[in-house]
């Protein structure tokens, strides 16, 4: 049997994968104790996953199952192993997911973008950068430069969404109480975007969030 | 037996109950099926609420038991009444309600409360208005009439907050599913206040958060 194949998002260092969504998959399938191997892959390597319908990683190949979108794939490994570990608990806890997943997505990656995105530019491979330069700057509205010079009040703003974040891990070990489910991975994914590819550290080793990222790492040995 | 009381913050209309906090223990208890009167309270009226040890609403009274804290409600009620449906749900959903509950207060509250302080400023009791200027000033930095003059701005601001409590509630009829549980009643109280001392409206009719609002009370027959 092939082993299971994730297509991976990858800076110009190979072994740098940045993709929060990419993040999401990797945990999840860490939950769901499935082995696999990633293949690293750049933006305009669109040819390269032209078989799964779409352009966008991450990107499961999964015997004869393809799929793509981390929260389809989250469900997939739910009802494909369903003895392992739920990623997402009971339907409330389910429910409540989608607004961890919505607060990420729509507060939370906006106000990282702000931060990292000049950080990212410098770290990808040469040939991704001028479709990431296009890209982001037309999402923006904005040039790179512009967006590195006002990163000082980016910083602030950031600081100040996490609040609600940092508040919660303050007091429970992780989002979804005593063990990790897949909204701690939403949020994983956030963070884990975000730390590595800052040019400048953003959390302190003492953050909340700081020790949290590490007990999600230690929860699957990874 | 004595009917269960609640102390319940009260503007110059006595009717008008504007809490969020009070909000939150007013839906706990309608989901837990329990009977109960409000007293109707100012914020200076502090000697009244002496008994129990401190000076804010939310107060209940419970045969012999006095409880504040609009937290410390939910855990009594949650406790007390254990054969009602649950406030919180599993282990998993209580965890990620403490996140809907920071994000409500960290987030959200503060973003509604520039908002609608100089409206709330005019519908309050005139014996609280210095109180309440006071208090708000210290903790806005800002006078009250400086913050009516940047209402547009807030205004933006409270929309894009609002982003993923929308976007949920655009998916799914509760923040907890199928059915309301306390992360709604937490989020429910944020948006109750806004909108009832709102001197404008802040919710189109079809807003999600609006249809979202209205099946809640709805749930309870409120």
């Amino acid at each position: 049997m092939m082993k299971r194949k994730l297509y991976d998002l990858a800076a110009a260092d190979i072994s740098l994968r940045f993709s929060p969504y990419c993040w999401r998959t990797k945990l999840a399938l860490a939950h769901k104790n499935l082995a696999y191997d990633t293949v690293p892959w750049r933006f305009i390597e669109k040819p390269e996953i032209q078989f799964s319908g779409q352009d966008k990683v991450p990107v499961l190949v999964d015997g004869k199952t393809v799929i793509h979108d981390s929260q389809a794939i989250a469900e997939y490994l739910e009802t494909t192993y369903p003895n392992e570990a739920s990623l997402f608990g009971d339907p409330a806890a389910k429910a409540m997911m989608v607004f961890v997943k919505n607060w990420t997505e729509l507060t939370l990656h906006p106000t990282i973008a702000k931060v990292v995105l000049p950080d990212i530019f410098a770290l990808l491979d040469p040939k991704d950068q001028p479709y990431f330069r296009k890209t982001r700057e037309a999402f923006q509205g904005m040039t790179i430069e512009a967006i590195a010079a006002r990163r000082p009040e980016y910083l602030a703003i950031l600081q100040a969404t996490l609040a609600p974040l940092r508040a919660t891990l303050k007091g429970q070990p992780f989002l979804a109480g005593d063990i990790p489910n897949y909204a701690d991975h939403i949020a994983y994914g956030a963070l884990r975007w975000a730390t590595m590819t800052s040019s400048t550290p953003l959390l302190a080793p003492d953050d909340p969030i700081t020790v949290w990222m590490q007990a999600i790492l230690d929860t699957y040995g990874l």
